[in-house]
């Protein structure tokens, strides 16, 4: 496995997964690359999935797994510039990343000690595709108004609120303001503020598409890498006493 | 009360009051808004004025007072642009902030448990009119220097100086480089270093008008929201033993 | 002594000086400036020499020291801009800074309590020009990876690794990349990185030259003030076991 990538996009996929693990199994296929990852406590999932198209260069002959510390991978981006080029070899049982003259040999993680886990397949009876910088000011004005924050999709508005001992606060965005709504009948669940601030952090995509279902995890997608790959972000939810 | 104003406007009001105080009562009148306020050890008072014309949309038909929580206001702000407009509604005890699709409803405070200072009028015998940012150099360069600073205006020079165990020191600016200069003899008193300090990291005005007397509280006179409202700033002196 | 430079070359002297000690010895003559300064630890050493033509006004008649506290320097040129340009008088034990209106007065040191190391003579054998950015890169990439990063030159090539317990960087730049290489048979040495790491952060200039032998100290010679004068930084080897 010797494949090339941009710096901007290892580094956009490394800071995703870094809001839920510090390792992650990279698993690479001669059509390209898939990380899924859970976090310890059970809470969120975040699947990645980049096809060969995505590289710059790609020579990848049979199935390659590669336990991976991402704070190695995020250590050695510091040092290079948005605008470079990594390539990423394996070599036995290390990883060698370099960059123009500097490079990189990391120890890789026996890929068998990572949890991947099964992602469900939920069918969400609601959508809506909303503007991210919108989304995700919704989600921070919430940071200190409560632990929770409810995700509500009804047939014209999209809502985000949360309430707390005293104050409240709350995103509504009609249907004709939303690249896309499906909704029949409304549903909402409550979420945990913290995984949706992490997240929204790190994510590049213009638009997320929010999949909703009353009580079920929020299926969260959105493009990563300039649109060259696609993310889910799944969440549970807090059922209300 | 049904209010617009500039995000911009709200955010250095906020900022200046939060240099004395976490509540202040905002007095709403036919004629603008009016906050004063003072610090818990009383040394130091903030007065703002915004006349109605400082609005986008003023809808105040009686007078109303608001105790506000400043930090939640700075803390929605956080997730606003300073191009943006934020209405600010009064629906019984509460104040619904909102800026596009985001809303933050707040509890106020009781009115009645905010402390109004009595502003004091004094009559200063000098005053110079000093461009801010010099002003604020001389401010942050005395910062490790003595907890204390001398404000001096004679007939020829305004002067700033701070004089520690080893070290001082000091910022002299002639008259002809002053906006303006009234001073009939000169006049000097020392003020805390960190108030001053405060103060003028959440000033926007290019000038600061400095009246003083010797052993007399100084009064600061400076424009708030980009000279459509005015603030006064009062700090005591400290008497040299 | 009263001379006059700019306040970025005055600041870029004060923060390499910084890297090694908060106190130095400011040795002006009529042909200029000269500081030399060696760590605690006497582990490294460096020299600054800025000719008078580097000044912009000149006025040292007899030889003068001066002790001077760096971190006093460093705040108050906080206060000024980079375009500024300072004074520096010494009017009997003090030192006064000017820059426009404002003014500092600083006591100094007695010079002859602060250590100034003899500079050894050292034939290094081995010489590479390397960019500066590059060979700044290889060091910070090393920062987490072991406490000792090795120099080592080629007739062919500059390298510079470090290996820790599972991981380890290199960069390596060959012949023509470099701006120039003399080496007759290769060299190399270990160094402590933190010295390297807390030298590369503080320098602006474009290319160092790296003098080396091994198990002998390196001397890598750099551009200060745009040009305008030289440095010199001098680090002890670590002996492998």
């Amino acid at each position: 496995m010797d494949i090339k990538m941009n710096v901007k996009d290892l580094k956009e996929v490394t800071d995703l997964l870094l809001t839920l693990v510090t390792e992650a199994k990279f698993e690479f296929s001669k059509k390209g690359l898939s990380v899924k990852c859970v976090d310890l406590a059970h809470v969120a999932m975040i699947v990645l999935e980049l096809n060969k198209e995505a590289f710059l260069e790609y020579d990848v002959t049979e199935d390659t797994e590669l336990g991976i510390d991402l704070e190695k991978i995020k250590d050695f981006l510091k040092n290079t510039s948005s605008t470079d080029v990594i390539e990423m070899k394996k070599e036995d049982s290390k990883l060698l990343l370099t960059v123009g003259y500097l490079s990189r040999t990391m120890q890789t993680i026996d890929p068998s000690s990572i949890t991947v886990p099964k992602v469900p397949s939920l069918g969400l009876p609601a959508k809506a595709v909303v503007p991210t910088e919108q989304f995700a000011g919704g989600i921070k004005v919430a940071e200190n108004i409560s632990d929770n924050i409810t995700l509500h999709i009804t047939p014209t508005e999209f809502r985000l609120y949360s309430t707390g001992d005293e104050d409240s606060t709350r995103l509504i965005i009609p249907k004709d303001l939303l690249k896309d709504l499906k909704c029949d009948s409304e549903v909402k669940s409550l979420y945990p503020v913290d995984y949706l601030l992490r997240f929204i952090k790190a994510i590049n995509s213009e638009y997320v598409t929010v999949n909703l279902g009353t009580d079920y995890p929020v299926k969260i997608e959105f493009d990563i890498c300039n649109g060259k790959g696609t993310g889910v972000f799944l969440l549970a939810p807090r059922i209300e006493e």
